[in-house]
């Protein structure tokens, strides 16, 4: 029997849009068509957020068509048909005799879906970053005749402005990851393994928030002392101690978009050194928002913050954050000294403070924001303070 | 100040002892240095666990040094001095001004220490299925002087033997996957969400089981009716129903090491159609497991369940499962037909039974196998029923 269209996340007018943003791109380099291989970019065009990216599958978007036909492994077929506001004859499954196979995998059905398209002899853009060494070759060898254009982050360049829509669905995601941090807060205690905390956290990021469930969860970072100098440690088999620091990040998600926060918390009266810590990079995160605004670099962003901690002595190596929407970080826009992005309406970064000072000493904070007409819409909200238990 | 080294999940005489096996294996491909490039094979040869391969990373495992070399972002190296048993002085950051920048990343750093080292000039291993074109492209073009040989899946092949530390490490998984699925049985539920139901998975997941946690969450497949034909989408924002099916595959993970387990339940009675599949495959399940034993091959593993599935009227496309150890699926050994790699105790494969017989409609089930001296042990352990409630 047929499986029935699941419920949408975006209606099919929303997909439309996303495609002809990617069309015109298309345009201006001269392509007839796109091979979209990044999962990210397939969850944008299509809705579909199946994990099964572990094998090949490929999404082909063409000129001359309204709708791209996605080709992915036949087992997963059906899921595409579920979840994607594609019609069902756009999808092609390829056998199993691909997987697991020394020889050939399902690129080839991609490939071979090119020729019997008639692509084969025209411009073809494929996301060279995305594809191994082999396969790049083997795209190469098997479309002889086809003009190879690396489109490497073009979709992903497209995404970095969002839809109103895709900003509902990230306040969504926003108001889980506040409410994992808040989950947090009462679980973290003294004696408490923190795999027992993380099991509630984790559980918050399921349950969701305002009635809205996660609909994946992504991996946290649980960095308690003594690895608060470390970024992306899961979590340790420890249990937590009075005096311990555990600096903690996570993201709520919502149809594959993440909304990501970090916050430090403080078994105990904070530190004189933590204190420090925080009052300075407290007050780079609120002179960084300030900042925001259309017309604004991502490099302006960054440098507020810089040099609001530079006022207190402090300084931080890594950059202050990154475009963010469909699985967490989006290669695109970096906020950082040098990066002249302009900033526009609806773009979304997480503004990620984490601060490594020492080998065995960190501290971390962080929003997700959104670009407004006029300044900045922080989408996560929970108190900017070091939480004490 | 410096940070110590955390308890260690492995002694360093095992991980001497997986160091001296690729060293045995680049002695036969005659390489002078082996780029270990792949977040599994890393957490192998060192037991680094953080997450941080999503920027370019590498260890250089060298014939002429006891001890591989581990270059990766600044920011990350507190992590790698304390997850690993490597010395401090063979973890080398590189530099923030890598990341996010268009012309030079991570693996700039990978290849300055190959020439730092003097290893330029040799013959130098790269798993090239790891490493996208341009990063591939670079490689060639900054060691003009190396003589490069592809070694993907070299060090996948090694791990496909488990030592019985390994062993130890991945029955603990198994017994938090099997508790896994006793808490889905507890809260699956009709009128219950599924993701309320997932967030007490998680959380088991996380508490882990008999005093040993969950290290890190794999994601879970949680597909109920309508899209038992699935496979691999993670929940949906759906209620339980009376007469609802769910077909559940998750895994537990300790130090890197998953156990996978899939297990069907039915909310009522299973239809007669649920019925009839279960007991054919429960059957091959047991005909497959029994054939297990060293010398036997993979594909006469696969073929014993085909055969006992096909007495009863079924088939099943997609092989019956693969190598397994850390990161869920080893990219070697398949249980499928014509696959002939032999069957050594101590070899591990998750025997993935799902069944994904129409579009609208499969049935899973699965266990997680290791290969004795004499025949087989099943690590799994959750009764082999449909779970009804």
């Amino acid at each position: 029997m047929a499986i029935a269209k699941g419920p949408q996340a975006f209606p099919r007018a929303e997909f439309l849009r996303r495609l002809s943003a990617v069309k015109a791109e298309m345009g201006r380099r001269n392509i007839d068509a796109l091979i979209v291989l990044d999962s990210s970019n397939i969850t944008y065009l299509t809705g579909y957020t199946s994990l099964s990216g572990y094998v090949p599958q490929g999404l082909v978007v063409s000129m001359d068509e309204e709708e791209p036909t996605f080709i992915l492994r036949r087992q997963d077929t059906p899921a595409a048909i579920h979840q994607t506001f594609l019609d069902r004859g756009k999808i092609i499954g390829y056998p199993e005799a691909l997987i697991g196979n020394p020889d050939k995998d399902g690129f080839d059905a991609v490939i071979d879906y090119i020729a019997e398209a008639g692509l084969g002899t025209g411009s073809v853009g494929l996301e060279l970053s995305t594809l191994s060494a082999p396969s790049a070759e083997k795209f190469k060898r098997r479309m002889p005749d086809a003009k190879i254009v690396d489109c490497t982050r073009a979709v992903a360049w497209i995404r970095l402005v969002k839809s109103d829509l895709e900003i509902t669905v990230m306040r969504e995601a926003a108001a889980i990851a506040d409410a994992a941090i808040m989950r947090a807060a009462e679980v973290i205690q003294p004696g408490v393994r923190e795999a027992d905390a993380v099991a509630e956290i984790l559980g918050t990021l399921a349950r969701g928030a305002n009635g809205k469930p996660g609909t994946m969860v992504s991996q946290i970072s649980l960095c308690s002392s003594p690895r608060t100098g470390t970024s992306h440690i899961a979590w340790s088999e420890d249990v937590f101690r009075k005096g311990s620091q555990i600096n903690l990040e996570l993201a709520g998600v919502r149809h594959g978009y993440c909304a990501a926060i970090m916050r430090t918390f403080s078994i105990g009266t904070p530190s004189e050194r933590l204190r420090r810590v925080h009052d300075a990079q407290a007050a780079g995160l609120e002179v960084a928002l300030n900042t925001v605004r259309p017309g604004v670099t991502c490099s302006d962003v960054a440098n507020a913050f810089y040099r609001t901690i530079a006022q207190a002595g402090y300084t931080k190596e890594s950059r202050c954050g990154y475009a963010h929407g469909i699985g967490w970080v989006e290669p695109t826009a970096s906020l950082k000294d040098g990066d002249m992005t302009e900033l526009k309406p609806n773009m979304v970064f997480h503004l990620m403070l984490g601060n490594w000072i020492d080998e065995d000493f960190g501290y971390v904070i962080s929003e997700t924001f959104r670009v407004t007409d006029g300044g900045v819409e922080v989408l996560t909200s929970a108190p900017r303070k070091i939480f004490e238990m």
